[in-house]
């Protein structure tokens, strides 16, 4: 039963196809399932849950900080899209239009939100008279929609889950801080709970978004070497404010306008815990956001007692917090092993009647599916341990895996050697001129990812014009 | 300062204009703004914790019951709708369509999910396959779209933000069950957490859910006697399950069609909550989602020590647990006391330099206006005893106004009577035929409510037709 199950749930080796061994996990995991209109996904259960994990912390974490959460509308009038020049010339090819209500053809079609800082901006100046309504912190948990060509579950779709924030301030200085600020944020929850490093940095003009002054981010590498933008914070300035008349009083009673962030995180992120973690048993999940944190699986279940002390263990862990899942379903102990082994759940505790007798059981941990006897006495103590322990692990190892596939380079050869064999991250000077930037791009096939905040001197003069070059910059390619 | 905001501020009374008494609420308690797409409205943050706090509260519920939520897309190609037939009748007419991607005109037009159904028998049919894999509880929140014609904010709007169960069984029975069990937890939220008396009981054929066998339905009564129906539970039987494909095969090994059920509720609740409790001040609020339980405001916060040891105190409420605001702007106190009144909050502690020597501060709960003055050593309990005891009111208070606007009638001109004055709850016999319910909607004005659960026996024959009759039927206007 074990082997057949094991055969059907085969998972392509990550060597072979890494795109096939993440489709095999989405599907095989039970994250998603495919709907009949291309690019858009059901996220079943299992996905669903890690993503109601990372809300919690996060909005946890913003609410802690003083923002609130609104709702804003679905659709925005195109008219309304139009009002800031470069956010709609970056995302009206990209957006789904509404041109119908019923049998009724509406007098200005609408498109579905593909981000909305036109709606907050149109609510701002409704709301915004003076300073003393100053900041405004909001933020909304929703889905929006980008028409996409090419399309991957959780790392680009044409709906996605995300929150988006948005904030107005009195002062340049305030609102510069919330976006260097949100951007710590998305570092901690990426490092500490989903365990994974990242770079925090600017976006170079070119690949900032559509509207904004600077755009920040925080960018991952993932297994096989490519770049995963994980979270971005902007810097608007004024821009919208003036396109949208959102003025206050100010405390010498002098009308100005507010200044202006907007920042986000989506369920992409699930796509980076997978290509982070994974192996090619399947899912590798942090303790943090993993719907189940431990599996206990009974062994000679049918024996006297020995459901029972598994209920009771379960409970146990259940009380002191734990997300615990008891699985004492009629499958083989080996098709349960491999059935969890691919769900990614950190530890798994077996327990038989030998064990009960004993006053043990078995932790196995799915990284290193290392094997320890621990008494039920002190169990509680052990998984919590074993939890952190493997949240350490799994970072750790994935910041191996960054540090020694990100390589500097001083000429365009370098930069392609650095890419020989697999995709890398790759460090250089640059002069700060767009037209370099792209040369490097077509020569390489490489996009800049940012200007790192941790600045490095990998040279001296930028490998495409050879003038003097001050800037370091990653250079990688991204899904 | 104080009287200048109270003008500004003034809610017209209800007894003048209860529709404008209700807009005036929302608008100045700033709950909404309207947006520029006509019945799209922002929720704004002290709406959104609202609802924030009520999904806490019946997610919680349902996931002790073992739902799990999930994420369906948001477009419906009009195909899928077409699928079960009653339900593309019920719901063509009122969808939003998306016809173009980008500049790309769509193959087939999608529409924006009215509710989702067809979605979830879509990922159903794909994912069940045995017994082994019943019954799916799902459920999700999320926004949905009905292009409605005239629109009032939560009661009735374009878009708005719901939870929709959708589950699937094994047996009839099962579905069945459910179906009541969830009929249950929304009588419960309301009435426990929400303070709202509700009537339980089944819609008739006329006023069911297009393609249901049975919707089940909580109807309240609004201050002005009309009817808000609150939440509602439907049996669909195998009616999309044989639409769908949806089979499994049995425990013999044969194939069987599941046995569906969905139900809902939505921030119409909140519209319920202002108009069962509201009152000329403004919301009054029910302390389980209250954003703000308690809020302190010193008064003269200027003399030395009466701002610590309002901090102090605001610091041990919370840490009690409960949802506190310690106001401690420049405003002047009597504005901040309207102020709050006007937002709801259940409970308003005063603290000033007398009270601080004495050791007390002055409890003024919103409802009665009653005021106590109780001893700083046991302010958490007494806050706490007050909550409770202000729960308990406000839900009497609904209770009566539910019980002395509900009357019974035997003849037409009994209910047409019955109505004189303002709109009530009229309890009538009726014979089952649907033409005598729409003839009763004709000549009273009153579509039925529901059968409800608990029924009387008001008269020997129907109103309309005079042929005996047996279910006794709640008739009501409604939002």
């Amino acid at each position: 039963m074990a082997d057949n199950k094991k055969l059907v749930n085969a998972i392509t080796p990550m060597d072979q196809d890494f795109a096939q061994w993440y489709t095999d996990i989405v599907k095989k995991a039970e994250m998603i399932d495919y709907s009949s209109v291309r690019g858009c996904v059901v996220i079943r259960p299992y996905a669903y849950a890690i993503w109601e994990n990372i809300q919690k912390i996060f909005d946890g974490m913003i609410k802690a900080r003083g923002h609130e959460n609104v709702a804003m509308p679905l659709f925005i009038p195109e008219s309304l899209l139009q009002r800031e020049k470069d956010h709609v010339e970056g995302f009206a090819p990209e957006v789904a239009w509404v041109t119908y209500g019923g049998s009724e053809k509406l007098e200005e079609r609408l498109c579905v939100r593909p981000t909305s800082e036109t709606l907050f901006c149109e609510h701002y100046a409704h709301i915004v008279h003076s300073w003393r309504d100053l900041p405004k912190l909001y933020n909304q948990w929703c889905s929006v929609v980008r028409w996409e060509k090419t399309t991957r579950p959780f790392l680009r779709s044409r709906e996605f889950l995300w929150q988006e924030g948005h904030t107005i301030h009195a002062t340049e200085e305030e609102a510069r801080r919330e976006t260097l600020d949100i951007l710590d944020c998305y570092a901690e929850l990426c490092e500490k709970y989903l365990c994974i490093p990242v770079i925090k940095g600017r976006k170079t003009d070119r690949e900032k978004f559509a509207g904004a002054e600077e755009t920040y981010t925080i960018e991952a590498m993932m297994h096989d070497g490519k770049a995963l933008q994980s979270g971005t914070s902007h810097y608007f300035g004024q821009g919208f404010a003036k396109a949208f008349g959102i003025q206050f009083a100010d405390k010498q009673n002098n009308l100005a306008y507010v200044h202006q962030t907007s920042w986000g995180i989506s369920t992409r992120l699930i796509g980076g815990i997978i290509m982070t973690h994974g192996d090619n048993e399947g899912l590798v999940l942090p303790p943090a956001v993993a719907p189940i944190q431990a599996v206990v699986i009974p062994v000679a279940q049918h024996k006297p007692g020995v459901l029972e002390k598994a209920q009771q263990v379960a409970q146990q862990l259940q009380q002191a917090g734990l997300r615990v899942k008891l699985d004492d379903s009629e499958q083989s102990p080996g098709w349960k092993f491999s059935e969890y082994e691919m769900r990614g759940v950190p530890v798994r505790i077996e327990l038989g009647p030998r064990d009960i007798e004993q006053g043990v059981c078995v932790l196995v941990r799915r990284d290193t599916r290392e094997k320890a006897v621990v008494p039920l006495s002190g169990l509680v103590q052990a998984v919590q341990d074993l939890l952190a322990d493997f949240a350490a692990a799994i970072y750790r190892k994935a910041k191996d895996n960054l540090e020694s596939n990100i390589v500097s380079a001083r000429t365009i050869d370098e930069m392609k050697a650095a890419l020989e064999g697999r995709p890398r991250f790759v460090k250089a000077m640059w002069c700060g001129d767009e037209k370099c930037e792209e040369a490097i791009k077509e020569l390489t096939g490489m996009p800049s990812r940012c200007i790192p905040f941790e600045q490095e001197k990998v040279g001296e003069v930028c490998p495409v014009c050879g003038r003097p070059a001050t800037k370091m910059v990653i250079f990688g390619i991204a899904y």
